[in-house]
């Protein structure tokens, strides 16, 4: 259970406490505010706070094109096209505060997100608890041989057993290392002690960013390259975004997400083929690897 | 009047229809949302959206410390140790966004603040208005002759008169170029002719940032060393700082705006000076002005 | 002449002493460092230095993917496989540092790319010289009517002639102000003077980023949407960029400059295209815009 | 040793061959670069590259300042000066490369510093090294009793030995596990395998920084307050930016790092104590801990 009861009785607390305010208030956010949603074994995610909401963006939006925006009749219009034309900054005028708890390896990819604000729990200050990552048995693959920083088929039988009973008995070993490590009459410091546990102990994290800036982590993390265990965070995000902001998010799955970067030699292939032209790698002017991406994306006819 | 008709109906209409929310909200804040503060002739500050309180601070701070802030009493007290120690981070989780009318000379120094989301209105997209800073008597200063970036006397008389009637009369003529240059049967790009208009004409931004950011620009530009037009906005948005995030504002008072960061050589001549050693700028070991300023902060004894 | 004799002296100075160093050198952009290249009527670019080159890429991306990296054979297959996949880190390893002059509408664009260090020229500190940019003939258009925030036809004959006319007495009028106004027994102070000016006025600066960033620049700034004037700066900086570090610019332009993002929209309608469907905007689920925007990418065969 | 025989000699290949640049050098910097610099067991810091000296810092001040900085006779004046009024933009205009191996515990402190660029060895496309940090004897210190996040007095006899042997065989094991885990027929994803392993093993990065942000580096982790094992690192750095920039390095020390900020209530006691008044913590204002602070920096007279 990843919350403690105190942690429960104050989540409660504030939800029973209904504020009046005169700033613009998102009802799809206020829904999810404060709750919990579990990710991964202890893992949660949970919204502390919001700013702004569709409206915020168009607002934004309004001041800077000023009269000349009227010719786009709807918000959503409006939302699409600045998400269409890379006009970031209407996106940044929303925010949004995250309460994380997160194993420690995914926290070291998450912080490479620099335009954010954050305030991670301090193992020079206070003691981390017994918690680790251990993966459920379908998400233990074993390395792909075709991709350097990817997964293969899942493990099975003897070696997955294996594999799990190493990952539990050595998180064990080292907690036990630390509590030793931490107590006796002159107990090693925290700031020491701690760099025994490894990188799939939980940490825990207030995460706030702008939208622009949230978008791009979750296209760069919800993503089928991203590791596993930040997507399964980046994919919780993305449903809470949803109901916050739900035309921007609609502009970003067309035009991010389920859209594509394609280069001047793809743009051309695409052409040649519409008028007709047989592609192979070799008459592309692709790599081998771009052309399997290419035909990926665009999947030959037989 | 800065506001148009049309604004004051908005502001109205939204401060009339409270919502309810689940955030934290600031009472003092709410008083204060969406009111448009006067600075200058024609230019204003209003809040637009907040995030986050005094409160706030602390409970990112209790995350990132746990059981090791414990001891720490008070929020107040917890709050003006992370300010005295340059924990910036916990400040970061309080937001502000702003509605702003300034001059464009003004703008140009602000935007140098780079840790901030803005949305400009764009003199490309839409036509500027009528509206130029011309300084009251008062602040209608002569060069000082000390100092290279700042002040010196009042203008009075003839030459005061001489100076506003210039700045009239060219901001006049300026404004009516524009209006010929965009006007004809093929008015000029909007783009190019409002590069004939000068810098004291208003433009406006929405500007939103983070609290620590917020007290930086605040640091600077409420300083007796900024430009008096920059400072008046600081001012203004000081006020409404304080009843946003009281118990902040007051560390920030206490510690960064009436403090001061003194050198090796000045903690040396200090603790000489109360161990009864007279000083002179020579046995000092500082430059002549550094020693003026040491001696503004420290007035000799007479 | 945007430079003066001492600026020039002190550039050929410069470059008639070569030094040792053990760093890594360009020697596309030896050649080029310190010259100024002329942009628009007064201004200009020139670079004052960098630091890494091409291999300063792939030497960081090696460290990133250590041993991973060892079947991309080479290293601009390496460079391509980075800016393909987004990895903008490496590309930061470089940065630039430049000298431009300007004018100040043009510096107002610039100064929104936010993570870049800047010095500019204070006409608190200084008196600003008498230089505005007057467009060139062919440069002097109409506001277009279909394009919110465009150019339509250059302006002819009389029209054409009145615009500039009004542009070039309008700057001589507002230079013999600002002379007057820092004149006299008691000048007034050149922080108030200086708002007199317009905004065609010259300034100049010290602009340093990295390359990641400098790419990003350029694909907004060099694009047909931007306005022509930073337009024209953006192309002098990349050409300088392309003596500098060839391949990533290569790379940049394939994947960047001359690809396109396509939304899911447009990918599905690329899809049944290719499958032999005839596809109108009505079918495509795209607004008008967007299916104006995309048969000028696929031009409908006739 | 931490550096493999290929990277030496790479190294010395590099060292071997200089270049000719136009661009400026530091020769006290040319001396280091490259070299590797023992820090810790097993970690290193060396530059890899940089750009500007002392003088680019001088030569940006003048162009934002122009002729207001005639006054200001020496480079080295105008550099003090820049440093006491905070104008830190200048110095943003240097930039430095270096190549670090670190303890990842280390690392997760260091990344918190967000205006850098980095490159760091992925644990998900390459196996990590056999490497771990383990205390030399005299950093093997207790917790504090007074100090929720330092240390105390160095362990000895049986309590040190008891808690190296730990780290030690800690550090073993895990290894071990990793291999375990990588090996077999199908070995687990390297992305999860490194799970299990502590956070005193080694990782590396490029980290690129301007000197702005790096001043602000070294004045949070060169502070005694700051983790030992990041301090040396700090330590070692500040070393060497005294060898590239003598004069800011200079000003840094005796306005950042000698110096100290002092409250309003801390500068008022100190102006009462000049006036002769004796000043208890009662009378003065500050909390306990404040005071004790104050008292450690002008120590009362006995």
């Amino acid at each position: 259970m990843p919350l403690t009861p105190e942690q429960k009785a104050e989540i409660d607390a504030v939800r029973a406490t209904p504020r009046e305010t005169l700033r613009a208030t998102a009802p799809g956010m206020e829904a999810q505010l404060h709750i919990a949603h579990p990710v991964l074994d202890h893992g949660f995610v949970r919204v502390v706070d919001y700013m702004g909401d569709d409206g915020a963006i168009v607002q934004a939006a309004r001041v800077s094109y000023g009269a000349g925006t009227r010719h786009v009749s709807s918000d959503a219009g409006l939302i699409r096209y600045l998400m269409r034309h890379w006009h970031s900054t209407p996106f940044e005028m929303c925010e949004i505060k995250l309460h994380v708890k997160l194993p420690l390896f995914v926290a070291r990819q998450w912080i490479r997100h620099r335009t954010a604000n954050v305030n991670e729990y301090s193992a020079r200050y206070s003691v981390l608890d017994r918690e680790f990552y251990i993966p459920a048995p379908e998400h233990l693959a074993a390395q792909s041989t075709t991709n350097a920083q990817g997964r293969g088929d899942v493990l099975e039988g003897a070696e997955a057993a294996r594999a799990l009973e190493i990952l539990k008995t050595d998180a064990a070993r080292a907690y036990d290392s630390y509590e030793t490590l931490l107590g006796g009459e002159q107990g090693l410091a925290r700031e020491l002690a701690r760099m025994t546990l490894p990188a799939n102990i939980y940490t825990q994290w207030y995460w706030k960013t702008d939208l622009h800036n949230l978008f791009h982590f979750l296209r760069l993390r919800a993503d089928s390259h991203a590791q596993y265990e930040i997507r399964a965070y980046a994919e919780t995000i993305h449903a809470l975004v949803r109901d916050w902001v739900p035309e921007a998010t609609r502009a970003f799955e067309d035009y991010r997400m389920g859209g594509a970067q394609l280069s001047a030699q793809a743009l051309d292939c695409l052409r040649r083929m519409l008028a007709g032209e047989q592609i192979t790698q070799e008459s592309s002017g692709m790599s081998a690897r771009e052309w399997r991406e290419f035909c990926a994306l665009f999947p030959p006819a037989r």
